[in-house]
């Protein structure tokens, strides 16, 4: 089944072995715990990986370490060589590096706060340490067919959920009470948790881009903002559809028109090349039309994976190179418009960028849900 | 009513202003999320704060911004004065920074990482930029009148959940069944959601400390792990109980009660003046005593508030100064052993240390819960 299938840890950590004789490292130190569990399966909260181009070993504490090496025996997790912690990581870490006997270790300085990399300097001053950026991230980026895997079957779970809408959005409910049926389904739909908190943001509250869901009741005329996410084998998809309750007024409609016309417009504009900032520009440009160029609070999308926001970014922001997109990236569509008074709007679906275009992983229907 | 007063945001923001006046420093960065809910009440995933001795200005950006102006209007937030980010953080920071004509400032070197602090650099040059360790830290460590008020709320709550488990826990039923049943509960008694994903560890599973819940049916013999905790009013608490399943063998047993005296002997050691590390010694005596020693594999407890595992440190590292307890502070106490072959147990409660000792926050039956 390839849904069973083992994601490819020794080709991503040959990769960060690659790295390191690139840039003459004698070692890399992986302190994300996302980056930790891309490249070895190891889902604790607590991990430390020094891959060398020999060696990968798995610093981690009491807590994880009989785990991890069943699971490794196991085949489910990668290969790794398992470090106890026996009373602080950073003691144990640079105990290993010492033993290791390694010079020009690079760290992820993304993720090491100045006083982590402090008490590393302290624990073992003979080690030249190399700030790296994203070495694990730029993999990351491209989903491999694991992941889209996963993520496909994700999307579609997900879009199942959105079929749901109907059952759960009504007049008289409170914005909870439908979070929290949209929540049951998420899980019905076999996703292990949420992505996120759901947003159920009603009338007024809809307005806000980031509302929570209130004990505010539906009422007629209201725009409904329903953005709900789910975690699949570790992996993160993301959607927001709208409803009207009964008659929805004709300016919320032109709302509800212009941020479907800049969806359309941003998803026909992924494909590999364009960048983030290009797909952010065309959903941009059809709301300006509208008069609505103020109302759009937000960047267009975000890339999802392990993370439910990592690279790429698809916003005015998006132009460095890990921003152009590359067939096997996974970002979401997102434009909204948001006008105090009249309510806000948000559209917002998952794209593999393919070799040509772009796949919608989220296919379900984009009309109002009137209700 | 005591529950609806808010949090004393002056009194914590004037802190921050003394500690900059006596370390000459001209403003304080505080960029941790946590720090900077904690400090105004804001409550997004994105915003920095930049504290000086006469104005606190909110950095954040669109999705938030206008929700800000309203909450601090309306006196739900702190007074800040808002500062919207046009396209990137360090780049509207760095602007901040220069307009207010800022010399020496301090960020928080625990949580900034070696990039952004190198970015902030690159931004605007002319600034001493200064670490800082754990400023806003050692406020949130002694909990103040609402805090605690919160808190005791919240372990009230969670204990009334733990006094249902006998409804959910019975052979035959998977581990996900009754973890489901427990995050019910957890809503259902008035937390917002989760502290974080409920433990249901049972037979062999229970041997390992941070299993997941699985699709493993209880039987017979099991020991039962549940530990779960939950969110109120934005503080977290956190408690675990022991079932068993029918008749439990001799050995079992025997772990169950360790623990049982391990606890009990750690929560009569909490007073002002002790360090969390003797604290972790009086239950690690208990074990060591009964043949455990090597079963106990982690600390025996952390502190709670804002954030489910915060200072004081409760495990053999606990040495620092912040690790004295004080009155104030609140943690979990929470010893377990755990051995293959024969199963874990871990008992824990949260307590608030007072002026001679502690008062047990998460009252509920402590005892084996047979079914």
């Amino acid at each position: 089944m390839s849904s069973k299938a083992r994601p490819g840890w020794a080709r991503r950590l040959g990769s960060v072995h690659e790295h390191c004789l690139s840039q003459d490292l004698s070692a890399l130190v992986v302190s994300n715990p996302v980056n930790v569990k891309y490249l070895t399966g190891f889902d604790g909260s607590a991990g430390l990986l020094v891959c060398t181009p020999d060696v990968v070993r798995l610093v981690t504490d009491g807590r994880y370490d009989a785990a991890v090496r069943g699971l490794v025996a196991a085949g489910e997790m990668a290969a790794v060589d398992v470090e106890r912690v026996a009373l602080r990581y950073d003691l144990t870490l640079t105990e290993v590096l010492q033993q290791m006997a390694l010079q020009r270790v690079g760290f992820e300085a993304g993720h090491v706060t100045v006083a982590t990399l402090e008490s590393w300097r302290r624990g073992q001053s003979s080690i030249d340490w190399v700030a790296t950026d994203g070495v694990v991230e730029r993999q990351r980026v491209i989903k491999d067919d694991h992941e889209i895997d996963v993520l496909r079957r994700a999307g579609r779970a997900l879009a199942g959920v959105a079929r749901r809408l109907r059952e759960w959005v009504r007049a008289g409910r409170t914005e909870h009470e439908i979070a929290r049926d949209i929540d049951d389904g998420i899980e019905q739909a076999g996703f292990s948790h949420v992505a996120f908190p759901t947003i159920v943001a009603s009338g007024p509250n809809s307005a806000h881009p980031h509302a929570r869901p209130s004990d505010r009741r539906l009422q007629q005329g209201d725009l409904v903002v329903l953005d709900f996410g789910g975690v699949l084998d570790g992996y993160c998809v993301d959607l927001t559809r709208m409803a009207g309750i009964g008659h929805v007024g004709s300016e919320a409609m032109l709302l509800v028109r212009a941020v479907q016309a800049a969806q359309r417009e941003a998803i026909a504009t992924v494909r590999p090349g364009q960048l983030g900032a290009d797909v952010d520009k065309a959903a941009r440009l059809v709301l300006e039309a509208a008069g609505l160029g103020p109302a759009f609070l937000h960047g267009t999308g975000h890339g999802l994976g392990l993370e439910v926001h990592e690279a790429p970014r698809v916003s005015r922001s998006a132009t460095a190179s890990s921003d152009t997109l590359q067939p096997g990236m996974v970002c979401t569509i997102e434009p909204g418009a948001y006008v105090e008074g009249l309510g806000g709007v948000r559209v917002e679906d998952d794209v593999l960028v393919t070799a040509s275009g772009c796949e919608v992983l989220t296919e379900a229907p984009r009309d109002l849900l009137v209700v």
